[in-house]
């Protein structure tokens, strides 16, 4: 049995997590992949002061890792999208197999690089893309491989379940934000994180994995929690919700559903339980049922677990001279279908909806009248007598599931009462039941 | 790309769940497995009437699967120990793969089930036999694999937890136990449920793969939930931890602990939030910390759902006439360590303790002196002034960590004071921090 050597491009955090864990569980590592992984060369263009190279080679030059003919891996963590997808694919175009924490590059570029992977014949692979150290792909691809996926839901951005497990004290988002980034949580632009790209590019993986359909990015539907205030995370609390930043995907016949907002979930279900940094996936197969995967979504250490338990898999294959590929999305390419992501106005959804209105009598009877006339009927109301102010109080309201577009209708209908005041603060939610 | 065919022994509950979802997704599956799993045979000592075999050979002689030269993997989801093991030791005789669902024969027979596969180069998997659906053989042998696994501890009897659920409201073990039993989740004979056995049937397993040590299911400590009161959940609770019955799996330098007891953990563990009868498993590794596996234990389709992946991975191996194997325990044979099971007086542990004490100022210095004697602190007391009986009332403490044996001794003598009545009640209590 042969070794395998591995050249690992970019030493930031999560290469210089990889390079110390391949090092220090080398002989266990060993033990379980059934042969040696050998880290053959380290390309980075900048030194890590706290990585003890020995005799590896080291470059500056990303390119000499796919150009080194004793390579059999290259593991791509530099991040970002161009200069990553033309080193995926120069190793592809090498004949060399790709393991990536990048989830933007796969998100983005996923369906050309798999294109190209398939015909060279190497395996690429992306655990570490999505949800950090938890083996959430491994699960969809293999795991859970008997079951038709329904739907699945994850918190998939720790920084903003961070940001929205301190909120529920109290504190104000802008405030909260401040101290994820002294944290190091938050990047100094946290647009990525708290508007909801990050989550949408996995959510984008999670999804093609689960229903086999190609990857989609640029269709799924964003929106972020900086709107978000603890007045509505309270408020939710006290009608037995919990307001989390899920990623949601559902299989429909004429399409599926791809959208990251801020949602409200029964507060006793297992995943509005997951606070902090901490990371969970939500699956509902016909088979299994639910089942949720938990951990650390982030990190040197955690996501070098999963850069190399996809190492250890493309290891045991090579070693043993096979052409196996689980397949890149979990889906042989001629199984994949073409289904088209829905616009939002298609998705059905429960709502939680607050106004301002004037406080008198009829204004309920109004409210009702108006979400009655689009067949959207109210589950549970609050209205906040002790909140007068300047003749309004706030209404709050959770509405049984409709379409979208009728809410729409229906906001857009509230917005022109004389009776309300400002626009209507809706935020989605799901029982997940 | 050829087909594979599967031939199934055993057509009760789990066997006909694979056999619905292997036909009613079959090319769901084929486009995910790059092969066409096809049912060649079928035997069971009773024809299961729910099943339409079609044209699929059935027989009443299970060993008519493994003589079957057309079959490539043996589905064996008969259960029990004696006929089992002589039916997969045939299998593999034959040179055919083994995918089973049977707990008890791999905790039992399994060292000797897979050196047997080994000479013979045939793969034998058993996803289904631990945490039913939840895929967490596979994400301890392969998602973790970078990783040394320090602990792990699962909720994995569902019936277990379903009865110290319905505990929580007050209601005794016998009647929770006939409730369950009335809905089909006790079997008549509820021992292997109730007193763990079944729990550390799966735990064994659970550690082997984890730490990479041989099957020793006879050495692992094993206490049910029979004895557990509503009086000490509830008091428990009070204290602020659930009790649940867990399988605790530990790797030290000395030997591995491996032990299935009632355990108080914190109430706010995402952990002690599982409830009913779902299972999960919480699994601490050095570089991805905790990752958790949550899902359903049991059920004909949630269980067959695991038998299906393990026969997607046999196929997809065949299917490429590679000869590649994960290793049976997730380490390969040479690296597996002959690490004994330490007796359970050697384990750590924090304990919930309730004695009956006479109502004198005294009492309450004597019992701490008498711990304090073997090294032992209280973290938290409560003194039941209001349940005063005969002169006697309840004395609850939580302690802090101390080994067994020290507790044993302590609580000996505890029990030879004058002042206290009957035995003491001991549950162990874990934090996971």
């Amino acid at each position: 049995m042969k070794d395998v050597r591995v050249g690992i491009c970019g030493l930031g955090t999560v290469g210089g997590g990889t390079f110390s864990v391949l090092s220090r569980n080398a002989s266990l590592i060993a033990g379980r992949a059934g042969c040696s992984i050998r880290i053959g060369r380290v390309a980075s263009r900048r030194q890590n002061e706290s990585i003890e190279l020995g005799d590896i080679p080291f470059s500056q030059d990303i390119f000499d890792v796919v150009n080194d003919p004793d390579i059999d891996i290259v593991v791509e963590l530099i991040g970002g999208y161009d200069v990553a997808r033309e080193l995926v694919m120069a190793a592809i175009a090498n004949g060399k197999h790709v393991v990536t924490a990048n989830k933007a590059l796969i998100a983005v570029h996923g369906n050309e690089i798999f294109e190209a992977a398939e015909a060279k014949g190497v395996i690429v692979a992306f655990e570490a893309g999505v949800a950090g150290g938890i083996p959430v792909i491994k699960a969809l691809r293999e795991g859970l491989v008997a079951n038709r996926i329904d739907w699945l839901a994850g918190i998939i951005n720790g920084t903003g379940n961070f940001i929205l497990t301190e909120m529920r004290a109290g504190r104000e988002f802008a405030d909260v934000l401040k101290e994820a980034q002294a944290l190091g949580y938050a990047e100094a632009d946290p647009t990525f994180d708290v508007e909801g790209i990050d989550a949408a590019h996995k959510l984008t993986i999670l999804a093609s994995t689960g229903f086999g359909v190609p990857l989609q990015f640029e269709r799924a539907y964003t929106e972020g929690i900086s709107k978000v205030t603890p007045y509505d995370i309270e408020h939710a609390e006290l009608l037995g919700y919990r307001i989390k930043h899920l990623g949601i995907a559902r299989r429909r016949e004429d399409g599926i559903e791809l959208r990251v907002h801020p949602t409200l979930v029964p507060k006793d279900l297992l995943i509005a339980q997951v606070d902090g940094v901490l990371n969970a996936v939500l699956v509902d197969g016909d088979a299994v049922g639910q089942t949720m995967y938990y951990g650390a979504g982030a990190g040197a250490e955690a996501t070098a677990s999963a850069v190399i338990a996809d190492v250890v898999d493309v290891a045991r294959t090579v070693s043993h001279g096979s052409a196996q590929k689980v397949p890149y999305l979990g889906f042989e390419p001629g199984a994949m279908e073409e289904l088209p992501v829905l616009p939002v106005e298609e998705i059905h959804s429960a709502y939680y909806l607050r106004v301002h209105a004037e406080d008198h009598p009829g204004v309920l009877a109004k409210i009702s009248s108006v979400l009655s006339e689009h067949g959207i009927n109210i589950e549970s109301v609050v209205q906040k007598e002790s909140e007068l102010d300047n003749g309004k109080i706030p209404v709050i309201m959770l509405t049984h599931t409709v379409q979208e577009r009728q809410m729409n209708q229906a906001i857009a209908d509230l917005e022109a009462l004389d009776d309300i005041d400002g626009p209507v603060v809706r935020i989605r939610a799901e029982n997940f039941s």
